[in-house]
């Protein structure tokens, strides 16, 4: 946090940031316009969720997430059966990484194994860069990624609302599908594209 | 509510349910157990929310939805910027009915025109069922339907809390591909599916 201006470039007097790699965000990733960021969001994504916990990275995939406004703000259902839950409510911050479908073994081998005795970064081969806003990890190879504060935690429905500082892009990546899962077992590749932008001018935010 | 048995055969000494249309939902759509019924809404698809007050149906277009829980639990982000919010608060049932590409025009306009003035499903020519356990009225048009009781509303973050209560599909219906908003005015819709159910097998509920 704090430790990169805005151009990526670390000041040498400051000591390197807690984070397994120091590749530059910015040599890889353009940055994206908040007001933008919920639309990585907004259509449903298997997400991974990232998070660090001291020195320590981890990853959980999480398909219970909803757009809240336009700001950006976020909700995802998550609780203490995840072992992500203790470092979101500790260090009360976490990157939303969209990955795309040539991800998918990785998204769901995430998802079936636990950071209490597993480095995801490591077992699924993924790069951790430093965010500009949080100590949580950006995920190299995943399409964006969102740095986001946690800003509230609902306990009784498990509800943890995120308000996303920073978004990110990568925009040479070819492959842009994501995945949506069904709950079954079975996930859902992005197919075509429809334009109703004319029809939805008058309810669209300003900027998007 | 309860003006009609588990087969929907009305019982003739009561009257008639105050809906549009006394269409039996029985003949048109099949029972989905609810055990089920999360995964109509996992894959994040814009989704047609119904309500009644009083004598009035509405219906407004939500992407902003989340699964909680395999129960199901469902949240959706609306607040009294929706007409739909004050029936939701005062009469406490609504229904999620899930629309496919085919009825794409009818779900943008249905989002961008207000109950205020108009009725939504005489304009778009969609028809209102009776449900089961719920007030609101299924939409006959849409690919599914789950009725859902409104159980807690988190003020704080305009987060209405719904249990479904009962689902059904409609599975005569060819076209399934639902369809999910991007918030710039694009809609991607369902691609082809892939399967991961072995690798999944360790964290799928039982039953699904």
């Amino acid at each position: 946090m704090g430790d990169k201006d805005a151009l990526g470039v670390r000041d040498s007097n400051r000591p390197a940031p807690a984070i397994a790699s120091g590749v530059s965000r910015g040599t890889l990733m353009r940055e994206l316009k908040l007001s933008s960021a919920f639309t990585l969001m907004e259509s449903g994504p298997v997400v991974l969720v990232t998070t660090r916990d001291g020195q320590k990275n981890n990853i959980m995939t999480i398909s219970w997430t909803m757009v809240m406004d336009f700001t950006p703000v976020f909700a995802i259902t998550t609780g203490a059966w995840n072992h992500s839950f203790a470092a979101l409510r500790k260090q009360k911050d976490c990157v939303i990484a969209i990955p795309t479908i040539d991800m998918l073994d990785k998204v769901v081998g995430i998802g079936t194994c636990s950071g209490i005795d597993t480095d995801k970064f490591g077992k699924f081969k993924l790069t951790p860069l430093q965010g500009k806003f949080v100590n949580s990890p950006l995920i190299k190879e995943c399409l964006a990624n969102i740095e986001c504060k946690v800003i509230d935690i609902v306990k009784k429905h498990n509800i943890v609302v995120l308000e996303g500082v920073a978004a990110c892009i990568n925009t040479a990546r070819k492959e842009r599908r994501t995945v949506h899962a069904v709950g079954d077992g079975t996930f859902i590749v992005d197919g075509r594209k429809v334009d109703r932008k004319k029809m939805m001018a008058s309810k669209l935010p300003y900027g998007v």
